[in-house]
Order: structure tokens, then C-alpha cells, then sequence
């Protein structure tokens, strides 16, 4: 893997991932861009203690372009994009409408705080990461080679971003689909680093922090192990990783793939393990849309160990979900979800696991 | 207020509220009836430590009927519905389609458990509550004497299904508009009695007991006094009630309303301040649709204490919020939201109020 460091017009940083060292990405950005937004703000909420950013910056951010439009496709002679290459294997820049900056001198006014309700600058970092320049293609369309040079990047920038000063957590994700609220079409995924551990890492920190107290274990391993022994919740099991739809699964559609080794990141995984997860993600990833004959809109999630706490107690996993509940129906959060945190799922985990392993992959 | 109970083809429970005494009730049933759906169960989520309800036989339950044959309106020549009576104020009955049944023996076989994720049957109720018999229209619609017949409604349901064995916390909601998955347009809203106390309210009252413990005294009426005193995000005011957008707003469009005394349940407010919520809550809510100039898709979840726990520490209030956030736009939940909890919010809390403000309420 290649990985060359640029900058675009604004300041903003631009990083290309290549398969083969030859690669050479000189190309500068010959855009005249506005100044940097900035204004990011996270506010406590004392009633569940948790951190909200606001960002109104953001309304004004990209809504759905017309294909030639596009931001993330290469540039070419009248199109200036967000990458000045005229093509590309994976690229990561930073977020032209983050909600989190990682400069806070960026901010304008640092609001001050109370006793209820803290505000602060919303310290972090936000990137985009494209999979590819073809804009009609798709994670599951990627080969193997360029999926683990996805994945690579990952870890790449979880270690980079989890070296910044106020950085407590570094997510990966994907959003796919209009459906979810998608409003760039073209293949590509975020990193955000966040200056606080997130509520649900939180959440499932202090469960397994009960359950080691409990048992001496760890409790993603054991929910790991009972996956594998009850077998009929498994979708696919490869020589590094377990892919299973969890017992309590919140959502219609729902697969967790985690690692056979408990690793707190991704930069910790081994050589044997990402080829093995780019084998294996791109198989679920191909069933998924071949269940409804249709792209599944999906929110792809890994759970990384914070930076600087718990990391023996944390567990690399990638969480997916879909809203799709059939071939015609989504799944919406109503009062239920929303506003109580009780999720009813309509769909048996069984019964897709059993869809699931039935499927071919396809390709 | 005259409460009359009947009972539906199916031995479900159907209750008629009306405003004065001499209304008579007495249609029946006509319908011959599939037997009650039944299998609903609930699954605990060992890395989330919650409960999670599986209860796939709702998949078929009804979806975007045509006006002519919405189930809620009353029962016509040709047309036999849920509601038998040839009209109605406020009706409420047991839902058809339930993610929790009041009876365990409608259960098959009720799964066994084992140390990782217990299962178990999903005893609880689930009730459907019909703001009026007219189909066009809304609760922003109603008369301030129909509001007030709601909310004694909602008080008679929440004492009531507060005795059911197994009940730990009843929730009254309205989910509102096809934006946000509202299966059926006639003007309804839910009543859940749920067999756990929910994920959003244990969370609110730890948070409350931390509270308590360093300062003696109430975290919801901090809040409330807090805002109030800061008055900025105050939308109106009443004698016995406040509207406000909260500091750390999830939502772009988010309005808490907290009674001016600490009471644990909707039972245990009293007449004024009942006749005072009406009013305040049809004045909000036809601001709320004047915003965009069109119906707002919206959310409103009543706060009700648990039925056996930290009463003393509860707060009733209203939250409610919208995914709108912009004329023409909507809010999703992705990556952050869905799988880190982390909530972005593209609009200032300060602005959203001041606009609420500044909005004639109009009728």
C-alpha cells in the first residue's frame, strides 16, 4: 500500500491509497474554495448525560447532485471535485462540513458553560473516504484487493486520528442507500474522531465491565462463543471471523461479524485477518442485496476500543444493520424506539440468518 | 367524562370516552373475527443490557389503507371497522397487531433462557387511543374540551394498565405523519404498558439519581428552572406549564413541556393543570404546523414515572420532536445516531425557539 499526503484549496487534508507503490498523485486542486466552516459545537445533556453536537453550518451542505456534479468523482476539464486527481484507488480528505473541527482555533466564540447543560467546542475530526472513482459501483462491487485497501485506510486513519490531541474514539462507517438519508451517491464511507467516547461504547463498555466482574471473561468473546455453539444465528464462519445475526437483534436486517482473536482496533488486526474480513464482508455484502433483488440501504459499523480507555475491555466487531423489512417495507424508529429505547423488530433473527446462509453470494 | 367498556369480536378490550354523561354506547362487534395474534417475546441484548421485543406476526399487520377502509373510523353500512358505534369522541381498544399481549397463556411454547441473552414471553398492552372520528382531521384540530378528553383518557389508561400484573411503566405517544412510518392516517396515537421499565427512562432517572445524590434536589426541576431563568429556548409560558426547546436538542424541531410542579404520572395532575396543558399543547402544535406550512411529522412521547420504581425521582413531561429540518428536507438517522448514539444536530436550539416565538399559533 502507497499513501500519498496532499492538501486541498481550502487547507483541508487529502490522502491517497494506492495498491502498488508506483502510484504517483501530484495533481493539485485548482479550486478557488470558500473559507473553512467552521462553528461546530457539542452541548451536555444532563437528563441522559450524553453529548450532542450541534452544527448549523451543516444545512447548507451537498443534497442529492446530479451525477455529473458529483464531488467525490475524480476531476476532469469543467468539473473540479473534491479530488484533483483525474482517478483514483481509495481517497480520504477531510469533511468539507464536519461536526466536529480539529482545529479549535477555528471556532468562533467558545460558548461558555453552566451547571446544567455544559457547551463546549466540537474538538475532533471528520473524513470522507471513497472505495473507488467509479461512481455507479458499490462496496459489495469492489474486487478483494481493493477492499482490503479499504479496509487498510481504516486502520490507516484510526491510527492517525487516535494520535490527536482531544480524540477519544475513532468510528468508521458507511451509510448506503437514499433511503437512510444518503446525499451523495457515489461509493464512499466517514471516519469520525470523536472527543468523547460515544454513548453506545459507553454502554457496552460498562456491560462488559459487569459482565468480566461477573465471570472473569470477556463479554463479547462469550457472546461470540454462544453464537458459534448455538449455530443457527450464523450466517458464515471463516478460518478469522464469525458473521451472525445477534439473538437481540434490534433491526429487520442485522449481521455482526466479529473477529475469532479479541483485538481492540483495527490497526491491530493481522494480515491473515483483514484478508480473510475482505473475503467474507464482500460475500455478506453481495447476499444482502440479493435478498429483496435490490441495493439494500445498510449502516455499516465498526466498534472500536476508545483510544485512551478500556481497551482490554473492548472488542472489534462490525455492526450492520438495514431498515429494510421486506422487499416494499422500511423500518421506522416511531415513539417506541425514539423516544423510550425499545425496539420492536418484526422480523425473527432466525428466519434471516436461515435467508441469509440459503442465499449464494453471488457476484 | 363517561367511561363505557365493551368488548370486540375477537375479546378485545374497546373503550369509549365521552365528554358527558348520557352518551350511549352499546353497538356491537359484527365481524367475524380471525383469532388474536399472539407470539410476541422479548430478548435480552447481553451488550446493551435492554430488552428487545421480537414479535414477527405484526410483518401483516395493515398499511396505508385507502381512506374508505380506515379501521379506525366508525363502523358505517358496508364498512365494520374497529370502532362498532356509528361515531365516537375518543376511543380506545387493544391493538390487533400487539408487540406486547396482556395474557402469557396466548403464548405457544415460551421459550427457555439461557445465561447470554434470556428470553422471555412479551407480557405487557398495547393499546390504540382515536383522538376523533373524523379522519381529516388532527389533534392540532381538536377543541380544547376534546384535547382535555384525550389527555383524561390517557390518565384513566395509564392508572389502569399501571395494575395490570407485569407491568413496570405505561407510554403514551403519538406518532404523526407518514414521514416517520405512520402506518394509518386517521388522527391515533399508542398506549404501551411494557414489562420492563424502557432504556430511555432508566437512563433518565440514573442520571436523576446522580443528581439527587450531589445536590438534594430534583434533576428535572433544575432543568426546568434552569431554562426558564435562561428564557432564550422558552417557547411560551403558561400558569402551569413551560414549553421549551431543550440546550442539547437531538432533534432539529424538539419541544420538552414540564409541568411547573413535580408530579410522577399523568394521573396525578390536577384539574387546572390538565385544563392549562390543553390549551398550551393545540397552541404549540398548530405552531409546529405553521412552520413549513404543512403538517409536521412529529413525535410525542409522554415521560411517565415506572409503576413500582424511583417515583420520587420521575418528572412527567411531554417530549416531542420532529425529523423536519427544513421545508423540504428530513432528518436521518445514520452512522453517528443509529450506531454511536451520537446525535448531530443541524439547527441552533435558540433559533428553533425564537421562530416558535415568533409564530402566531393561527387556528
Amino acid at each position: 500500500m502507497k499513501r500519498t499526503i496532499t492538501e486541498l484549496a481550502d487547507g483541508r487534508q487529502l490522502i491517497y491509497f494506492d495498491e502498488r507503490g508506483g502510484a504517483v498523485r501530484d495533481a493539485t486542486d485548482q479550486r478557488d474554495l470558500d473559507e473553512r466552516q467552521h462553528g461546530s459545537e457539542i452541548r451536555f445533556d444532563p437528563t441522559r448525560e450524553e453529548w450532542v453536537a450541534v452544527a448549523s453550518h451543516r444545512q447548507t451542505r451537498t443534497h442529492l447532485p446530479p451525477t455529473d456534479q458529483c464531488p467525490l468523482c475524480p476531476s476532469r476539464a469543467g468539473h473540479l471535485t473534491e479530488v484533483p486527481s483525474a482517478d483514483y484507488e481509495v481517497v480520504v480528505f477531510e469533511n468539507r462540513f464536519p461536526p466536529f473541527v480539529s482545529d479549535p482555533r477555528e471556532m468562533g466564540e467558545v460558548p461558555g458553560g453552566h451547571a446544567l447543560g455544559a457547551r463546549r467546542a466540537g474538538l475532533g475530526r471528520c473524513e470522507v473516504i471513497c472505495f473507488t472513482s467509479a461512481h455507479e459501483a458499490s462496496f459489495a462491487s469492489l474486487t478483494p484487493a481493493r477492499a482490503r485497501l479499504v479496509l487498510d485506510a481504516w486502520a490507516d486513519r484510526t491510527a492517525d486520528l487516535s494520535r490527536l490531541t482531544g480524540v477519544e474514539q475513532v468510528f468508521c462507517f458507511e451509510n448506503r442507500g437514499e433511503e437512510i438519508g444518503v446525499t451523495l451517491h457515489h461509493p464512499h464511507g466517514q471516519i469520525y474522531a470523536y472527543p468523547f467516547v460515544t454513548p453506545r461504547t459507553r454502554q457496552m463498555l460498562a456491560a462488559a465491565r459487569r459482565h468480566q466482574e461477573r465471570t472473569f471473561g470477556n463479554l463479547f468473546a462469550a457472546v461470540l462463543e454462544a453464537e458459534q455453539h448455538a449455530a443457527v444465528r450464523v450466517v458464515r464462519r471463516t478460518e478469522h471471523w464469525t458473521a451472525f445475526v445477534p439473538a437481540a437483534a434490534r433491526w429487520p436486517l442485522e449481521v455482526h461479524l466479529y473477529p475469532h482473536r479479541q483485538v481492540p482496533d483495527l490497526p491491530a488486526l493481522t494480515e491473515a485477518e483483514r484478508g480473510d474480513f475482505s473475503e467474507l464482508y464482500l460475500d455478506l455484502l453481495r447476499r444482502l442485496d440479493r435478498l429483496y433483488y435490490r441495493p439494500l440501504p445498510y449502516i455499516a459499523a465498526w466498534h472500536q476500543a476508545p483510544v485512551h480507555a478500556d481497551r482490554d475491555l473492548a472488542y472489534l466487531h462490525l455492526e450492520l444493520f438495514s431498515i429494510r423489512r421486506a422487499a416494499h417495507k422500511l423500518k421506522y424508529l416511531a415513539g417506541s424506539e425514539s423516544a423510550m429505547g425499545v425496539f420492536i423488530n418484526d422480523v425473527a433473527p432466525e428466519r434471516v440468518a436461515a435467508q441469509l446462509r440459503d442465499l449464494e453470494a453471488g457476484t
